[in-house]
């Protein structure tokens, strides 16, 4: 692998999505003619629907801060894709968000039909921990603290996502507080602390790379919030920070946690400036 | 422990029985307290539910059939129940099978709704994974056949459902053979196959063993569909294996799968002789 510091911020993060695209297609996704036909093809269509991959290319880029290799992340990397993909396929579903399309295509249950999308979901997750028991071991006990991290994360991006649901439009602070934690957080948390254990980082680089990522989902989601309104009000029903705090206070909570975040980042084994030009990228984002 | 010798079958199923419940209910599920309730209440009640806890209880004894003890298997018991548990929380949804009932209770959804039903069922398989993770390693990469082996086991039994809907009640008897492995084999085998590498089995033993479980939950899916007839004719648009043999053929399936399961018990190193009784039992039950 070449010096990573030769490569500009969006090199380096295409070159990590596209790892973690080519394996999770050609080696870890249920080939198309695998049976039964029509779950290989709703799993392919959550996962291939996209997007910036930023939880896999953040858990490589832990692994790399924590001294080891991108290349030591890369099954939980993809474990981390899958996970996030089962809960989009989940979340979209009529008696959730009821979603027909999600990045410009239809949505796995809008598809494939609601019974496809249930259960194409639940294949995607199983599949998350499958794939990460091939994560290389580099010490003894590395797996169980992987698949640990996996679990908290999975348990708790549902806690979230129940929150979410019960509050609606009227959340209060202490609600938004934890659905952002965890329906968000726990993913970004998990990718980054997946990346150090799979480097064989210790307990201080573990904690280090976990509290980045919350900070970073915490970041990235306020975000979301602003660009979803837009410069005006929620979408009706939405959860949404703005509906406890204006957007110039929105504005300083994305600043507090990515200087968390960066924070976070001091003193690692290993090269951390495309991490922190990913975090400063997420901060400013408008899409 | 006593010598299990010194039980009956009905003693040694019901003492693994609540070793099983007991970590589940005060050790595993959330409690009732922890935020939010209503996730907790619903996974509760999910797991709560009883039956036999069949698949733990034979995770346990292929533990001691393998030279090891029950306790070596807590976790992974526990484990495979709760992915059981989440199928069937799934499996009841309106757009699945919508079984408003499960054994006399409501089931999830009807009691707390499709949204809860469906995110109650993917917290406890991630459940699961995360109880997994607590078994103690004999040797180093334990764990990581253990999630391999349930990971398969959580990608097939959704392999199984998605044929079993799509054939519905005009199954081929290759469909019929390809559900009965998946849907009901696959969780049967990785029960029987964890309980062998949590007690640190050599390949052979745990091949033994996977194929031992995999044999009876052959016979115990026949012998579901032949009780669900009761007699009579499979369930309306049910997928039985009595659509593609009459009662005889059935009945000689199950005999034949035994022979199987007992078969593959011969020259294991620890105690077999409560699993040879549960084999027999569940062939010759009604209920």
């Amino acid at each position: 692998m070449a010096d990573m510091r030769d490569k500009t911020l969006e090199e380096w993060m295409a070159e990590r999505k596209a790892w973690v695209e080519t394996a999770l297609a050609e080696d870890i996704l249920p080939r198309p003619d695998e049976r039964p036909a029509a779950l290989s093809a709703a799993m392919r269509h959550a996962v291939e629907a996209g997007g910036k991959r930023i939880r896999p290319v953040l858990c490589m880029g832990c692994a790399e801060a924590a001294g080891g290799s991108a290349a030591d992340a890369l099954f939980p990397a993809c474990a981390i894709e899958l996970l996030h993909s089962y809960t989009l396929v989940h979340d979209d579903l009529p008696e959730m968000d009821c979603d027909e399309y999600r990045r410009g295509r239809l949505s796995v249950w809008a598809k494939f039909g609601r019974a496809a999308a249930v259960l194409a979901g639940d294949a995607l997750q199983a599949l998350a921990f499958r794939t990460l028991a091939h994560t290389p071991e580099k010490r003894c006990g590395t797996l169980a603290r992987l698949v640990a991290a996996f679990g908290e994360a999975g348990t708790g991006v549902v806690r979230g996502q129940v929150e979410d649901i019960a509050a609606g439009a009227g959340p209060s602070r202490d609600v938004v507080d934890f659905v952002f934690e965890h329906k968000t957080g726990d993913l970004f948390r998990a990718a980054c602390l997946a990346g150090a254990i799979a480097a064989g980082a210790g307990d201080g680089v573990q904690d280090a790379l976990a509290r980045f990522g919350l900070s970073l989902g915490l970041a990235f989601q306020i975000e979301d919030d602003l660009i979803d309104a837009a410069g005006g009000e929620p979408a009706p029903g939405e959860l949404s920070c703005l509906r406890v705090m204006d957007e110039p206070a929105a504005r300083a909570w994305i600043d507090s946690a990515t200087a968390a975040a960066a924070a976070a980042l001091e003193g690692l084994p290993g090269p951390v400036e495309h991490l922190r030009g990913l975090a400063r990228a997420l901060a400013a984002r408008r899409t």
